[in-house]
């Protein structure tokens, strides 16, 4: 049985197991004030090209989503997000168990535009209703799709004439910025959203995600909220680790890069076998719409998620490939499948 | 620099990394419904000698601490807790932040007693106050102390008699069950407590608690509030493999006898130099009270924390060991602070 | 200029404030344990036909929502409810606020049924997802439509089968109960939901809901809610005054009788002059589609809500009517309305 | 028997109630945008002094403080109150509810003064606490005792030093403003405050607190806040009429000066009979101290608050007056306590 069900079936990328061994006996401070985080931190800010702006390094997403989120609004203020966001039907409420409500937007292909935010904005007018606040997107987002430069660009203009924050879910953004649609660079981020994270658990690290604040007004006692919400590992060294040996050469680009890969395999193998899909996803992600026997066959060898039901016959999967996906699987997947249709 | 600051200063055991490695690119379910997850559970349960707990693996003790306490509270109810308490002066109001008052206790030693909720229960009659539901104690306390059996059957059949919660913060249990004056076993604990904790993080893992749920009504749905308060990690092995590991055979115990047996050195030799402590402490965390002079001296060449100022011219500090503490450099503190009295 | 905007545009009626004037020097308990209310909640009781049910009386709607729904879920469960239902658009996320998600189920008529619950159940199934707990129905729903009997009798099949909990916002029962299309009994309510709000300010009281809790375990301690959200008034006399006279006899019903028999008149008439509704409404709130020009010249005359935009060239307005609408402000209405057609 | 137990056992003064009956058919907007209202927020205005401070009208005293703390806090930041503060100790957590800590401060006399707070901030320095923000005090404080200007002015001057919020909960405003001892005016508070309430409730109303928001970066979006809890009125003009009845002329302090004339005489009538105060009150709460005997002998023909044990045979009570106190009343109690000595 081999897992395409998603990008968190296996440990960490080698390298850094290896740099948690050799760093183990170095005496460090708590709480992510080790030397570690305080180089990641810095080699980051290079990265990304600017040294203006916090990192904070967390666990995982939701926590990240839950402590940003909740740090930034007032108890009144709304987030914003497409129907697929992750924080709306995927993470138990954690939003709302702060205060604070998500306004759900359909959308064609699970990205937000200025048009979706304008009619929320023209339906919430007064102090009976939310005020809608924080724009949520998620780049890659949850069904395989990514911003070009050009939608992020619409959206900050659009945000700064409304006071709005705009804030990107990165749970995946090594896969967008490595998807051969992209034309984003991760040092043009900070200038376009006020607030993003960086994968690290979806990508080769054992859990971490880097937290940017880019704007100055949210970045005031931070750590204040990552202690409360449970976020301030006493062994932060354990996540400095990790983003050092992820960003000290190209190692978290030329993971996210053979995850792609590996999907762009799938997509072409099945595209020439005129399997359609239900999503365009140009990234780590991909939903082929299968005959329900046939999926029923795959099972057999392969776990993957049975995403929805597409007709009384047929159903989308979903498969997700890493950075540790092992191409030989990936040829015998497409084998077994050509061999099933 | 040799650090007594506290018992996270450096990495995880060698063993845990090594488990850590040769699991790593086994293929697992995420969300602790991994097969090592599964198995520590298991190994847990046999440890503490009973099937009918339930375990889950959280990162961290304030994670831990405001996952549970919320869980377990309607919103009218309120924790108790010594006014040593972690919770109620170290986690930047987490638990408030759920929305539950915490009604503080003076106490002599870090301990709650019998009538020291009687007290409480007496002054919280009506509803215009809070109502006092779960005593949170920590064993041992965050001042050294450690809980006796019978200490503890009094508690459990004070809140038997009054349908309280009975918590107990175990950030660092493996330290006071290891404690010379010790006369628990864990698997006492169960029936003594409705729900408690065995951190891994502060005796040898990377990052670890593994909080278990005795009492039966506290148990439903409890994935619900941990994917809710970003504590399930998606990487759940990471949890697993390392209780696994600590569990496996005595490997928990050995560690934290061993940081006992620093702090006994520390305790024995300083007594010896007729040096007064501030708690009287069996466990691994010692308040020395020294001349400010001389811990100046001191800093020069340790790390620890001045924990409270006694007098004009004497402060106590806190020595904290650990499994990683190297007794060489116990032997080298207490060489260089005989020869500065 | 005369207002049909909502039903609270008055003050009370005039026998609630000749009780308020008599009974103004007694002197009385505080919160809600005063004689007046302690006899009010006997009354109703006695109206609703049940000794076993626990009644409070809150200040308003909102206030009373929020606390009884925080009450009734525990941190994970959510309340389900029609996307035109108050708690979802019209409360400022008070619900949100007190930490849960609310989820929004698109309907016809405002209404929901057993199938539009299911398929909320059936896709919210772990705990990366809410736990759908409470279903929220207001009756009559905020575009003028009531439940029957029947439709009441299937959710509460429906609820008992998947464990849910049927809460009826009732902040215009009484005109939903005084609809010519009515088919239910106020004491047929009780069996039928496990807890629901006799709504008092949009009939005839200044404040005041009582709030009827059915089921037993959501009794327990609910006054610790009250207070704690700030629902309970000092001089609770003010609302048990108020529904003391509102059931002493038929009062009650006859102010609903009244709003109801202008809403007709309304209803009748403008169906005569061929003028179309954006919803079926046998209650007090009636949405009738009209020119814009139109709306304009009217809006020289009476004051009402534009509620939304149907076509290029009309809008649908709401006329509500109240138990202190005179008839021939009506009439002068229909009269001016006919003229402008 | 005649009750000494509060000032909110009676109804309104019967100029309020006569204002109601006036006004009760005149529509209005919802929601405090009635012309009442709006009218009583000019006129307090000009009571004040300062046309540029926001006020808004709530229902009572613990919607009052956990709306406007909870809207001027962010997550991480507690108020500090004296540990006899209402919200401390008679609200059931209303303030935790909304996620904050309230950190107690011991205190002879139920004032706080710059030095108490000194020593909050010191031992709140870094992110594992909460951050000491907002400072509650109450005029007249719990036990009956007021604040001079001159400590105001110095509580002033430590807030601004560092960044303090300091929030006056004006419950028993009235009171403490015309308190024989009293040296401050109703215009001098907004320059010495950040926001406070004008307690209607215990003065004469039916229910209603004046919140004034002095602070320009406290007042921004408030009604949403106000929504959110539950705060906003339907018939929002059931508190605008009453304080403008209540500051249309003198009424408001001739009512509070009734009161305090009341306790006077109970005050130099006791201390005559040489029976001595648990507190020195100027306020309208006084609180001697007599044998429990004789308390009994009492509870025969009066109802009060016994407020605490002060040895084995001695209680101290608490006795309240209002503006309906009746002189004949208090010279009987009088008569009747020396008869029992």
């Amino acid at each position: 049985m081999y897992s395409f069900k998603n990008d968190y079936s296996e440990g960490a990328h080698p390298r850094i197991l290896n740099a948690l061994v050799e760093s183990n006996f170095e005496q460090e401070e708590g709480y992510g004030e080790d030397r570690f985080t305080l180089k990641a931190v810095e080699l980051l800010k290079e990265r990304i090209g600017r040294t203006d702006v916090d990192i904070h390094l967390l666990s995982g997403g939701t926590q990240t989503n839950l402590t940003a989120i909740s740090a930034f609004l007032r108890p009144h203020e709304a987030a914003m997000a497409a129907s697929t966001g992750h924080i709306l039907g995927h993470e138990t409420g954690a939003i709302e168990a702060t205060g604070h409500k998500i306004l759900s937007i359909e959308t064609e292909d699970g990205k937000l535009t200025p048009a979706h935010l304008r009619t929320v904005l023209d339906t919430h007018s007064d102090e009976h209703m939310v005020k809608p606040k924080l724009v949520y997107i998620s780049n890659s987002t949850e069904i395989g799709s990514i911003y070009l430069k050009n939608e992020l660009v619409q959206l900050r203009e659009f945000c700064d004439e409304n006071q709005l924050i705009l804030y990107m879910d990165g749970a995946r953004l090594g896969s967008a910025l490595c998807s051969s649609e992209n034309d984003l660079m991760l040092s043009d981020i900070p200038r376009l959203v006020d607030a993003f994270y960086i994968g690290g658990t979806k990508n080769g690290a054992l859990i971490g995600e880097a937290l940017v604040i880019c704007r100055d007004s949210l970045k005031e006692d931070f750590r204040y909220h990552l202690k409360q919400k449970g976020a301030l590992l006493a062994k932060g060294r354990l996540l400095g680790i990790q983003f050092l040996e992820l960003f000290r050469d190209n190692l978290f680009f030329d993971l996210a890069a053979h995850a792609n890969r590996m999907a762009e395999m799938l997509r072409t193998e099945l595209g020439k076998a005129k399997i359609p899909f239900l999503t365009e996803s140009p990234s780590n992600q991909i939903f082929p719409i299968l005959p329900n026997a046939l999926i029923t066959e795959l099972q057999g060898k392969y776990s993957f998620h049975v995403w929805e039901q597409v007709d009384a016959d047929h159903s989308a999967i979903r498969l997700v490939t890493s950075w540790a996906t092992k191409e030989d699987k990936v040829a015998a997947f497409i084998e077994d499948l050509k061999k099933l249709i």
